[in-house]
């Protein structure tokens, strides 16, 4: 068990938003909603995985929508708690022993320590993705079998909905239907599990993970070569490209945000192009027209001098980023990790090849 | 109180489909979930509003949507229960005391008698609508500022839904998403009422007066003529126009049915042309393209020679039938029932007139 301080929750929300891979939410957002919350509640507490016990009883909370619509509809600090506590009452569960994040995000890393602040539990270092999928069935409690509901839904109005569906698809469905007639942005609790349930099909030390990564980003005395180099070796990963948005397709449709870039390369890319995909998250790079990265691993952007990741909302013509990419976590990259969110799932008609391998391939070709 | 049998409920069901005014659903599958119910649990009793106590409790049951998809979803038959007793759970309320329509209509007002039948409970002697209509704030409860919510939702797949709004029009748009991602029909139960807001809110006696005219409808020894008398006698009503259905233009949208029909004029009508615009109830008359009857007052369709009422889902070119209007009860002739449910409400840009006051002016023009 530790005490997450304000630098604590500084890092874990930038770390948050690279794992975020374009979606959960705006970091800066984020932040400044945890970091409200610990000044008036005091710190808040940290569980790794192990220091749970089997039967005591968990629920996260999370945003559900199109992340560029909370930029609109700040939240008023209250509905964290409010869908939290709601679920916990329609479950008749006396004591919620804390809270974790379903996914890694800008906002969605940070709306539990809100509501762990605002209630006095303890925050898990755990989440249900280990990054940020658009979906509620993309969730590693779901390849194991385990139900998304009872959940809980709200919107800023004060709006509540309960949801018992058969399958955890058919959350996903009616919960999204319910987010877009909220206004393309909702507040849930979903996934409520045990703490056996959460050792056996979370995604552990995710918390700790943002918070060394976002630290890495953070830090004032390094050069940007050996932050990035840092940053690699830490989450195993790979600079797949350096180049500068020349265009950005997107809608907000069916509580989404969905669209591609293309990016053209700087430095020794310049004469490359890059084109990346996104629902929410960024889903599938192509480098010259050639698949380099898809989903389930991770395609982060990061900012080109200061390594701070940017978010799909935040995509704008002329921004200079770097592309990183990050294999997924194992769990994903089973068959039924594959066939949940890789990238058939998404349209895109490609069988899954694992990022190491696809980079291993790439250097060979160039050697 | 009284049983309902056999033939009670065969006669409620047609008498509930001509009050229908098109939607409600289609009275020949109300009336065999209906009938099949009671053959398998014994007669039901009926109350009337009179005999229930001010602080017992009592929940409606329905079904939402777009009637015409029924027809293909058939029930199972444990879909009315199940949202009957999510939402009494929900409500911690340890006895209902009966159950009621929410307004009038061939299938919906025979579900709370399949609730009724199953659990042992009475049916009351009336609705929420004297009626039908599209939209669940389009209730006599929601003009008296009673909620909706908590309201509980379920579809035939076994998917479960609470709802929890901040006002009755909230209800409708969250619960329609929902009921359109159900696949456009969902069963519903809503206005959790106490028996003294049913004495002050609810339509009485709507049970016997649909029973009423049924029974005149499918009388079996009077000539057409002599039986609409009687109908128009008992329901204050007017024939306002006999014809054959020329044209039918129609979409399921947003779990609506939505269209309009012209009828060709027949008999004495045979220089006329009418035009009938509805959604899932009809809601506006034209008569040689001059408004003739509109929302709230009724608006029926019923066989050119059996008078037997037709839905919205069964208008089919080439079909003869009579158009019947009727005064909307008082309650939805004040001020807030016609900014509810007036012409205006469904964009028709008219103020809303009194049929009776329509009837009297064309007939004093041909005297």
């Amino acid at each position: 068990m530790r005490y997450l301080d304000q630098a604590a929750i500084e890092h874990i929300a930038i770390g948050a938003a690279f794992l975020g891979t374009g979606g959960g939410g705006d970091p800066y957002i984020g932040k400044l909603m945890a970091l409200s919350a610990i000044e008036k509640n005091g710190p808040v507490k940290l569980y790794s995985v192990d220091e749970i016990a089997d039967d005591d009883f968990f629920i996260p909370a999370a945003m559900m929508g199109a992340p560029s619509v909370l930029v609109e509809k700040f939240p008023r600090g209250d509905e964290f708690v409010k869908v939290f506590q709601k679920l916990a009452q329609y479950l008749g569960k006396e004591k919620i022993a804390g809270t974790y994040p379903m996914e890694a995000g800008g906002v969605n890393s940070m709306i539990p320590i809100v509501v762990a602040a605002q209630l006095g539990l303890p925050l898990i270092d755990c989440d249900g993705m280990g990054r940020a999928f658009p979906e509620l069935q993309m969730v590693t409690f779901n390849l194991d079998g385990i139900s998304a509901t009872p959940m809980a839904i709200t919107d800023e109005k004060g709006n509540i909905g309960i949801f018992e569906t058969i399958d955890n698809k058919w959350t996903e469905r009616i919960a999204r239907s319910a987010t877009v007639e909220m206004g393309a942005s909702s507040l849930v609790s979903l996934y409520p599990t045990t703490g056996a349930q959460i050792k056996q099909s979370g995604v552990h030390h995710i918390v700790t993970l943002s918070e060394k990564i976002g630290e890495i980003i953070a830090s004032k005395n390094q050069e940007v070569n050996d932050k990035l180099q840092h940053l690699l070796e830490l989450v195993k990963g790979f600079e797949l490209f350096q180049g500068k948005i020349v265009d950005v397709i997107r809608e907000t449709k069916g509580g989404f945000n969905l669209g591609k870039m293309n990016l053209e390369g700087i430095a020794h890319y310049k004469n490359d192009q890059m084109k990346v995909h996104f629902q929410n998250e960024n889903l599938l790079a192509e480098k010259n027209d050639k698949v380099v990265a898809m989903t389930p691993d991770l395609i982060c952007l990061v900012d080109y001098e200061t390594l701070l990741p940017v978010t799909t909302e935040s995509l704008k013509y002329g921004k200079r980023v770097r592309v990183i990419g990050l294999p997924a976590h194992e769990k994903w990259r089973t068959a039924k990790g594959i066939e949940t969110a890789g990238p058939k799932y998404f349209g895109y008609d490609y069988d899954y090849v694992p990022i190491e391998e696809m980079v291993k391939k790439e250097v060979a070709e160039h050697v």
